[in-house]
């Protein structure tokens, strides 16, 4: 596999594959997929594609080599391709790849091409898919691969060498060997380093690592993801509810559940789909951006019809109307600081009762700091522009409410949307955004008509 | 190192932790720090405990345990601890780390204690660390750890075994030895299946994998990251410009550098530092974001100043108070689609100049459609509210204007800030919101004022 250390250099060769299909020069762009590029490389360059070209770099592509590249590219980009082949090209496609990669493909296709797919495959490697396919795509089932080495703790490390020596090929990123008993119950670990260190006479039980425990199967990846980060991990056993070895993960497919919970939070903080295609074409971009947008239409209209109560205030004071969306915006950004902060805090699990109620009124604290300094400012430089005291009173109290419930809002909501089972990072953002603007027109205008009018 | 599975599990021991610590349990605490917790599970208990009882649980550490946790600490949380020790207790405390986490630490020193530590070493120790320490931590340099095996091509694989056992430890995460001339330039890698597969008489270069390139040492830890990912590596070599080996990179540290990319980029689209301590005390928070909140009230203020020029046409039809912010915010929100999408195309490294173009008349499409949209909903919604036709046609003709517009800016803003070598996440959202702010307000009351007055 080609290695290209600098992100510059691989773009080049992306820009001459491009070149050399404008110029229809087929030996050209041949050489460069087949010699220049790894099938992830691919797989970035037709995510880094429009629409539309993409067909002609996938027609260049050999059969093996679409399913390498299908297994890297996201998953909406994989139904679009394997939806428009026939089960044995599928199959013919992904054969080679690893079989939690091979479910994990399988996962993205529809029920019926999915049964076609298995149907035309050897019996016993259909079981072994099949078996991947019960569990959850975001569990540590789904994530792991059933082909590992297993071997009995009474025999000698010499042994296990030879025993070794004899495998056609081993799995990948193969760094331990399971050691497990006549019920298949996994009982511990040999790390390929002890096997080298350790006296060939000696057996596998004095030298295997056996205070590990697998990892139950149903766990959500990201708990597993945390495990791996925290422990250094390079693969870890799955295990069934009885202890029984059913595979093992290992750290790429967990890399993977990092980006994605990356993607998750930061593309759905503006409602975008974390998996969305920066590359569709516009009509379904178009699709995918309309609901949030619709979303919000309808919680600004809720907000702005609080300045409808007060049209009498605005036709006095005119001023009004300009200090309305300074206000408003303030409280916005300082409680989606919260929000942020918060969010992030609950992914990386490190919210729980015993510290919430601190953090809670840490923010509200920060709150008062920050509304007090910025309603200072705002008075005064509302003072400047209208040259109106009460004005100015009215529009820093405002700010200081605003920010200060922003904060609590920011720190209150993604807890509460979690207990509800909604998502804070998709939903957080919309809802506050509403709270900041109605809270802020309704305390600069209801002031202003009780004070001012 | 025990392991935690279930997260829950995890926070009850956390909770007995505080709870034993409230009682004044020693002995306990003593217990569940000592068996129950490892090094990263406590330093994930600091980073979640409000500021005032973290110093309690450090009182119960060992100087051991302590260079441990600070080496899993965020960087602010490092610096906290590490200027509070003397430089004897603090290279106490560490020494016992790979020499690559070891030179992280250090770097987080003030100038003046990180000499101080450095002159208490042993002389070559200390040369070691002052190798790595030259090497910015952002770099691959950085990241990598010194202490590799190193063996020549022509011995057979017995001796490389019987080299292996005499070694008395070996690094952790070891999956492969490296392979290099009498200049200690890498000719190859020797991965340990290879090694177990192969004929023990066979040499090193009838079995090694010859045609791996060395990282080099300046390049980005961002691109590091999306080498490792790319390929499945789990550790990688480094080597300086004459291909000289340096040292590996192994998985762990790409994890941590995925993780902190992705928290810089959530947290710094609100404003926050991506290292934040969600816990840190009252005063430091509110120091932290008071310069966004300010930053925001200014171009508020510039948004909002642009109302000020139409005052005549609010006093007249005070409706158009309350269609103003509604007008805003759907830009605002269309815009930060846009924003988010090609930040992390950016950051995935998609976007380059054979694409950005179609990827801008992409959105400009997305823009129209989903502003047709909009502005027909808006108008009819406007049009219930003040049944004012004229008023409708406006705030129709302000939302399709400012939605396009807010997606050619979203889809702009990140790549122009880029070629400023400012960072998009940073300041993206906040240039944004005030450009979709000011252009709706303008084309709302611009028209409002040709077309109504």
């Amino acid at each position: 596999m080609p290695v290209h250390v600098e992100h510059e250099q691989f773009q080049q060769i992306g820009e001459r594959l491009l070149n050399a299909m404008d110029a229809n020069n087929t030996e050209r762009v041949q050489e460069i997929l087949n010699q220049d590029l790894s099938a992830v490389d691919i797989a970035h360059i037709i995510e880094s594609t429009p629409s539309k070209r993409r067909a002609d770099i996938w027609k260049f592509l050999s059969e093996s080599q679409k399913g390498e590249v299908i297994s890297h590219l996201s998953d909406d980009l994989q139904l679009h391709y394997l939806t428009k082949m026939s089960p044995e090209q599928v199959l013919e496609a992904i054969q080679d790849l690893d079989s939690d990669d091979f479910a994990d493909v399988l996962q993205q296709l529809p029920e019926t091409n999915r049964i076609a797919v298995l149907h035309s495959m050897e019996p016993e490697d259909r079981r072994e898919v099949e078996e991947l396919l019960a569990y959850p795509e975001d569990t540590a089932g789904g994530l792991m691969n059933p082909e590992v080495l297993t071997i009995r703790a009474n025999v000698t490390l010499d042994v296990v060498l030879r025993y070794l020596r004899r495998q056609s090929d081993l799995p990948d990123q193969f760094d331990s060997l399971y050691v497990v008993n006549r019920n298949d119950q996994l009982v511990g670990t040999l790390p390929l380093h002890a096997l080298l260190l350790g006296d060939p006479d000696t057996t596998v039980r004095e030298v295997m690592n056996s205070d590990i425990e697998g990892i139950p199967a149903a766990s959500r990846d990201s708990d597993v993801a945390k495990l791996f980060a925290n422990h250094d991990w390079i693969s870890a056993p799955v295990v069934d509810e009885k202890g029984k070895l059913l595979g093992q993960i290992t750290i790429d497919d967990i890399v993977d559940v990092i980006r994605e919970e990356a993607d998750h939070t930061v593309m759905s903080m503006a409602g975008l789909d974390e998996d969305e295609d920066a590359f569709a074409p516009v009509w379904s971009s178009a699709k995918g951006r309309a609901v949030w947008l619709g979303l919000n239409l309808l919680t600004a209209f809720i907000a702005a019809l609080v300045i409808l109560n007060f049209e009498d205030a605005i036709a006095m004071i005119t001023a009004l109307a300009v200090m309305n969306p300074v206000v408003a915006s303030m409280g916005g950004v300082a409680g989606s600081q919260t929000l942020t902060l918060v969010i992030r805090a609950q992914a990386t699990g490190k919210i729980n009762a015993s510290n919430y109620l601190w953090l809670l009124g840490r923010e509200f604290g920060v709150g008062l700091i920050n509304g007090f300094l910025w309603a200072i400012v705002t008075a005064f430089v509302c003072w400047l522009l209208f040259s109106n005291v009460q004005l100015a009173i009215v529009s820093g109290i405002a700010i200081l409410a605003n920010i200060t419930i922003a904060k609590i809002s920011g720190a209150l909501l993604p807890v509460i949307l979690e207990k509800l089972k909604i998502d804070p990072a998709l939903s957080g953002s919309v809802i506050l955004t509403t709270v900041t603007d109605a809270v802020g027109f309704f305390t600069l205008l209801g002031l202003a008509t009780w004070y001012l009018l």
